[in-house]
């Protein structure tokens, strides 16, 4: 079973990603956790070559080509490999971060970001939790954690709105896969309620 | 006007991309020489994480993802901008190189890379020169000058001779921007055959 996990900055989706891999560890499943951009040696060195350096030096074109090279080697080397081992797959991040953050950078650019995926990754998450909260908590959180290689976080709380109602539409384009979590509780009423609906699908497969 | 050179290793294609380009600057025309993958700051960096390493951390599919990034780069920071402003772009291999050392490798990469070129690169040079010549000679040619980046040169006889039969495919698949150049004769020869064609395709324009 894949999991991801998706949502603005700040929403804690990174802190429910660990926390529900941890949760379904102790219950006795095999879990790989992992994240993108990155989450194999190669997609990795994708990664800082994009985060790193002037924001600008990429178009949004070439930004989109950088990220499906990574989420190929990202599915071929670590995603593929666990779900064949009929282990759990947690991912903080999956395709729907580019549909949001590249995809709706210009009129257009969604319909390619779209047409990439179906032509060279092919996969959806079995589920997916979007961690819902106001751009306001997201941005203060996020804030709170500066320092280190983030640059998505270097937008204001108005692209934030923006980036939130975009995946709240995502999650009615994909109803049967999306779950929205209210993710301006406590971390560990979050967690609980996430557990519940992972294990939920968890049985009904 | 935009100028490609092709052809496999050790053909010359190099060193008669650099003739040309020297030959058109001193009749007087603004001529930029370029070449891939590389070309542009981004692009060089893509080359160097593609070409570095061992050559099987990518898949062919990663890399093809990976080599289309560099191109949009390419165009849209070098070629581009320079045709835009009226000069002579030469560049040294182009998206035919992709379409044989990546498309060649498995069935159907070669309509993935075809696909991939028409939705994010869309530009095929207005003239390209294959450098044809028997593979033995080109290996013998590239092996002169070892030690450097190139790791398309560790390929055998065998292989080079499908890469050379793939480009005269190539060529009859686009006849009307392909000229094939016997590469076996004097460098000298050889630049002087190149100079004309490219000047009469400028008259012709």
């Amino acid at each position: 079973m894949f999991i991801s996990f998706e949502g603005i900055d700040g929403s804690g989706k990174s802190t429910q990603a660990r926390m529900l891999a941890e949760a379904l560890s102790a219950a006795g499943h095999e879990v790989v956790a992992t994240r993108e951009p990155g989450g194999s040696p190669g997609a990795e060195e994708i990664r800082a070559l994009v985060l790193q350096g002037d924001p600008e030096r990429w178009s949004p074109e070439s930004e989109i080509l950088l990220f499906t090279a990574a989420r190929r080697d990202h599915l071929e080397r670590t995603i593929d490999p666990a779900l064949t081992a009929g282990k759990i797959v947690v991912c903080d991040r999956f395709a729907d971060s580019t549909r949001m953050y590249q995809g709706m950078r210009r009129e257009g650019l969604r319909a390619l970001v779209d047409e990439l995926h179906r032509l060279m990754i092919g996969r959806e998450p079995d589920l997916t939790f979007l961690i819902d909260i106001e751009p306001e908590v997201g941005l203060y959180r996020a804030k709170g954690r500066r320092g280190h290689e983030e640059r998505f976080e270097d937008m204001g709380l108005e692209l934030q709105e923006r980036m939130r109602e975009g995946f709240l539409g995502l999650a009615r384009e994909y109803p049967a896969r999306f779950v929205v979590i209210d993710g301006a509780r406590a971390p560990e009423d979050v967690a609980r309620d996430i557990l519940a609906r992972a294990q939920a699908a968890l049985a009904a497969r």
